[in-house]
């Protein structure tokens, strides 16, 4: 647990969320003692830090990221009919569609609430990025629902989609950090194109933990995506790579539905070892981080500023959850 | 058709909603082309002219207080089931929850856009004022979903949901309006105070109607309230005027749902007559707006002054649909 893990955690800890209504407000205490691994706050607050700021001038807006976070969380899994989140049962599953609704809502209220109470110089520039990023979010979320009824789509497409579902908020949250350090606009960008290089990274790194993960601490069910015919890097990637007779073949398996969970699952795996998709997705993966760091050396920054934000991505690169 | 509707309707048609996802941004201009009476962000302009500001000084408020209103219909559309909005069917009814849910999130994201776009002196305070006001419509929602799972709710805790749920939106539109005028923070809390107070009376003439409407112009089906067993002014209040049998009859009419629906409307009206429930609420209803324009004299505005207010209030009293 890092220094930047107890702060964001103890800030969450001392928010005040109502008692009442009940129904409205106990939906949320479980979302947020749930935790997960709150990474999102944490790249803001080190975000501050490497330029010369003081982390906690980047919890307001940090924790008001992860919030909003929270909140697409919820919504999603109502949307994808998801029972489980880290480990647990979602919002969703124990309360029902409705209560998810309008808790999900109230969070980004709380979240908006939060962002608010960040009252410094720069705090009027982190509402509208707040606000732009969550609109970008819904957009990549309704991209990802419109590809579950398509057979094929491009890997452009897709890498556009968790552009914006995934990629935009680290972005955020890297831009809030230098914003709350008064860093210049430009490097205010360059910290933001950062976060969309490692944010397409960590989704394609989730794509492949999804087939390829050694452990049981991802918090949700391994083959998922294989199982709901989701598109990710490895599926439209391999529809790219493979021909022929395989390339029937995971189509086949992408578009009937009657699979035992398992066969399907295996099935699917043989392709993408089959085309080396495993390895293309790494290669795309280091691709984004030396894009990253080559956004990162353009600042001219001294080396031991950037050891934080050479960790944090090691990190990520290396999960197993 | 006011100066103000069309200043208002103008705005709205001039706003840029992306083109892309479709299924995203669809459904937001079918709402927004539903259109619908436009009241909060008329008050919103009527409160900034009352006190001497240009109304065009409260369009972006007024507008994104109007865009939050339409994402809460959205997804109480959602919840409640509601396949009718406006004599339409509702986006949840035509595009299924998924759609609704996302559709919805980013209308409120293009609601934040356009509060943030209004970057007078008074915009911070508009922001915290949208924010807070949205937190309690949800919380006000929450509560009247949980009343629907009640037998007995006291008219004083029907009164509190309506504040959360209707009342508080069209403070805000007051108050928003009294801050793009540069108004003093007690001429904002008085403004605030009497849109609490019509707000109130708006929605119990919104039950009202439910039962009494003459017309056809309702863009919903009349005795959906007592059809669908809600809590309104009229069942609570006559929940408490009657006794004995009468009571039982009405407890038993909304505890049973195997009525045929013309049967329980009738059955429940002729209870509603014998109690004089109808009266009750017309009191309730002249209560709120003398109390509203009491509020109202302690500011010393000039008679001409406050017309408009007195006009508008008028048309929402003797509305029929």
């Amino acid at each position: 647990m890092s220094n930047y893990s107890n702060l964001i955690n103890e800030f969450i800890a001392s928010l005040t969320i109502p008692k009442r209504p009940a129904n409205l407000y106990d939906p949320i205490r479980y979302t947020l003692a749930q935790g997960g691994k709150r990474l999102r706050p944490e790249l803001c607050l080190i975000a501050c830090h490497t330029l010369g700021g003081n982390p906690k001038q980047a919890l307001y807006p940090a924790v008001a990221l992860e919030l909003l976070h929270n909140f697409t969380l919820i919504h999603d899994d109502i949307m994808d009919q998801s029972e489980l989140r880290r480990g647990q049962e979602s919002v969703y599953k124990k309360w029902g569609s409705n209560t998810a609704i309008l808790a999900g809502d109230t969070l980004l209220g709380l979240s908006y609430d939060l962002m608010l109470k960040h009252t410094t110089i720069g705090s009027n520039k982190c509402y509208s990025l707040m606000t732009t990023t969550f609109i970008q979010i819904c957009e990549g979320q309704q991209m990802d629902m419109d590809f579950e009824r398509r057979k094929v789509v491009p890997v452009e497409e897709y890498l556009e989609m968790i552009r914006l579902k995934t990629a935009v908020l680290l972005a955020a949250c890297m831009k809030a950090g230098a914003i709350s350090a008064h860093a210049s606009p430009e490097t205010q960008n360059a910290f933001y194109n950062f976060g969309i290089n490692i944010g397409l990274a960590f989704q394609i790194q989730d794509d492949l933990l999804d087939v390829y993960s050694q452990t049981e601490k991802l918090g949700k069910t391994i083959g998922d995506d294989i199982n709901t015919n989701k598109k990710t890097f490895l599926s439209t990637k391999a529809m790219e790579l493979l021909q022929g007779e395989e390339l029937a073949a995971l189509k086949h398996y992408f578009t009937k539905i009657d699979f035992k969970r398992q066969e399907k699952f295996e099935g699917v795996k043989q392709l993408y070892d089959a085309c080396h998709v495993k390895e293309a997705a790494m290669e795309q993966i280091n691709g984004y981080y030396d894009k990253a760091f080559r956004i990162l050396e353009t600042l001219n920054l001294k080396a031991d500023q950037t050891t934080e934000l050479h960790e944090f991505t090691k990190r990520l690169m290396y999960r197993e959850f």
